[in-house]
């Protein structure tokens, strides 16, 4: 691999978020890139921006759950909204950042598995529970992590890559960050692959 | 042609909705499809359903002009940001309406140009007499159109086109609704163009 990785942040109640989730690593492998995974919260980024819920938003809203179902079917993605939509991604976050500290191929894993959860299955990623039995899934120890989630170091690591996102500028999801060139949105990805293929235009 | 036109939704202060005015003739045409192209005001769409102008948006606003600029690079169409942005679009689009009455292609010819003083440009197409020079370059006598706007008549098809967008489902610009289908954004012409292909998916 060459080159600095590619920055691909997420909040894990993101439909868009899962559709790209299917397809960052092999764009930037296609490019001899890797990839770093960054969930964050879109609720404290919302707080600076003044964004909001597609959930909260008449006629967007309506058009939003057809367009994730749509978009799902053309990527060929099993979708699924759950219930209670958007959920909290504060656990599955803390979790992913306390498993990656350990091993961060793994932490990629486990990403994977609560974007299928939540998106396939449809599975409420917001409780800390469901979060524990699919870290179970992959290979991560329950009991330990419920026991990390509550403490102070694995909340500020959440905390930091918040406000480091919010500091460089990203305000949705998915947000990725190419050699400092921002690209908001799953629609964005095509111009990502390219502005990975050619350096800028 | 054949079948029904596509619906090309818009705001006359919007810049994607100026990218998608360079591409969505052609997009139809390949598909022996009209376009019918319908300026809308977003000011007015926006207190149905909460949105609000990207400008007034922090993080989001600064990735804007940043996109607008390099989405115009990438499409290779001229890009100027007009002073002041937004700009209202009232004037532009009662003057469309009232053009379209007489001749559906000299209003469309009107549209392009409105847009390419715009955003090619960078003139305040918000001013009534910005409107009426933009009108006299494509061969619309000026005082008349500058008469017309102050009619009810002209006021009232405006109002009814906005009503019915509404009512739609339109809530951002562009917006292009394909056989029933909706499509928002100049990112989604994609889509659009896989739909006409396909009849859906």
């Amino acid at each position: 691999m060459t080159g600095q990785p590619v920055d691909f942040y997420f909040d894990f109640s993101s439909p868009y978020g899962y559709l790209a989730s299917h397809r960052i690593d092999h764009i930037a492998a296609n490019h001899h890139r890797e990839t770093l995974w960054r969930p964050i919260l879109l609720g404290a980024v919302f707080k600076v921006s003044g964004g909001r819920p597609l959930s909260e938003s008449p006629l967007k809203w309506e058009y939003s759950t057809r367009d994730f179902a749509r978009s799902a079917r053309l990527a060929n993605v099993p979708f699924a909204l759950p219930e209670p939509f958007p959920f909290s991604g504060v656990a599955a976050s803390r979790a992913f950042y306390w498993i990656c500290e350990k091993d961060r191929f793994l932490a990629k894993d486990f990403a994977k598995a609560v974007f299928h959860a939540a998106f396939a299955e449809g599975l409420d990623m917001g409780a800390v529970e469901q979060v524990a039995a699919v870290a179970d899934r992959v290979g991560v120890e329950p009991k330990s992590l419920l026991t990390a989630l509550g403490e102070p170091a694995v909340k500020e690591m959440l905390k930091i890559e918040v406000d480091e996102a919010i500091a460089r500028g990203v305000f949705g999801s998915p947000f990725v960050i190419v050699d400092g060139e921002p690209f908001w949105g799953h629609d964005r990805l095509p111009e990502v692959d390219a502005w990975l293929a050619s350096g800028g235009w």
